[in-house]
């Protein structure tokens, strides 16, 4: 059976690969597409008392600025200050990896069952933004990563609210992109056994906004738009 | 902005808690639903010429074979024999991801804003998987992970597929589940305010099974039926 979801390594996530326009291409209309990314951290090894090292994968929401102060543009994390792993992290390499599952394919053997599917692969130095304005800032592209245009319409954040909150840039100079769309690759004496072969589409999809409590209101313009866009039925 | 889906670290992943029952059915329901998980590895800071150790994460299959030999049961990933990551992680302490996104919260505050999710967090020795038996009981049940029954409806993998395809078993001992399922917690004067919260929610669905090349027969029941059980219409 072949890694329906190949592996990618440091070594062979080449900078001058990644920088090829339509690598690039992929990897910002898939960070346009995805709403959670995973994270991992190297936690430990540090004479810190954990011992040996080890990762640790956390699923964060995420945005992107194209044209933020990081080689190749700039992708921001955050979490609370109380956090450990983001202390640790300002100046340590990360990595983000974001996945789009499109189907599972349904080979006529075990070995080339498969998946569709595009990820990226991004490794970096993580910056802890110290800067209130850009922490502001990416703290308004996460909320219009979510629900684009809504920032605008929210309060600004408070100043403890800002203090409360750690923001980590990582640099999308070094990622590495990958996509599989296609039906099962099998081989020929498979085929002529007469096997079934094919593709389960998968998609994600919006429901009707669900109002919180009390929010009696009619649902925001951008709120419909976001789901609409999602997939939700368009008359809610 | 609060972290919308929470970091956790394995000092925080108590054994205990995580064995506690309802978490442990969190934890089955979890692996059950998701298709996808993610994999965390550390590269290099051993010597071997990769300097300072990082972080790599993988999109991968999976597989769950809760009475398997490890301790809490088995998780089982694969990949291809010549993946130096996988090589590598004979012994390592590994992270396994999942998470399964249900929904975008919006709340009135940017702080506030989150996500409707599940995860659970695995940390665990990875076991290169040496037993012939074993390695083809884990791509089975890989197989049957993405579409129930089917491994049975194919030729059995023939040596050189074996030989060609490296498992590692991650034990389900160690981990840390978290589900946030509810509206926006916001702060009292922002509701007052009359700023509209609520949740847009998502869920993935499957479209009806697309033919492979040379698949013209009929699809097997049970594509059909996973397809269904995936939301695909009932009538293809």
């Amino acid at each position: 059976m072949s890694l329906p979801l190949s592996p990618t390594e440091r070594t062979t996530v080449r900078r001058g690969h990644a920088r090829a326009a339509d690598d690039r291409e992929v990897l910002h209309a898939l960070l346009d597409d995805a709403l959670v990314a995973h994270l991992g951290v190297v936690v430990g090894g540090d004479g810190d008392g954990d011992g040996a090292p080890y990762p640790v994968v956390l699923p964060v929401a995420f945005a992107v600025d194209l044209a933020g102060p990081d080689d190749g543009g700039t992708l921001y994390v955050h979490g609370s200050v109380a956090a450990r792993w983001l202390g640790r992290s300002g100046g340590a390499t990360v990595c983000v990896t974001l996945t789009e599952l499109d189907g599972l394919v349904a080979a006529r053997s075990a070995f080339h069952h498969s998946m569709n599917y595009r990820s990226a692969v991004v490794i970096g130095a993580a910056r802890v933004v110290v800067d209130a304005g850009e922490k502001q800032h990416a703290l308004d592209l996460t909320v219009d990563h979510m629900v684009p245009g809504r920032a605008a319409t929210l309060r600004p954040s408070t100043r403890k609210e800002l203090a409360a909150t750690a923001v980590l840039a990582v640099p999308l100079a070094e990622a590495s992109v990958k996509v599989r769309a296609e039906g099962p690759v099998d081989d020929a004496e498979d085929v002529a056994a007469g096997t079934w072969g094919g593709v389960v589409p998968l998609r994600r999809v919006a429901g009707a906004p669900e109002h919180g409590a009390d929010s009696h209101d009619r649902v925001p313009e951008d709120v419909r738009r976001r789901a609409v866009a999602l997939g939700a039925p368009a008359d809610h």
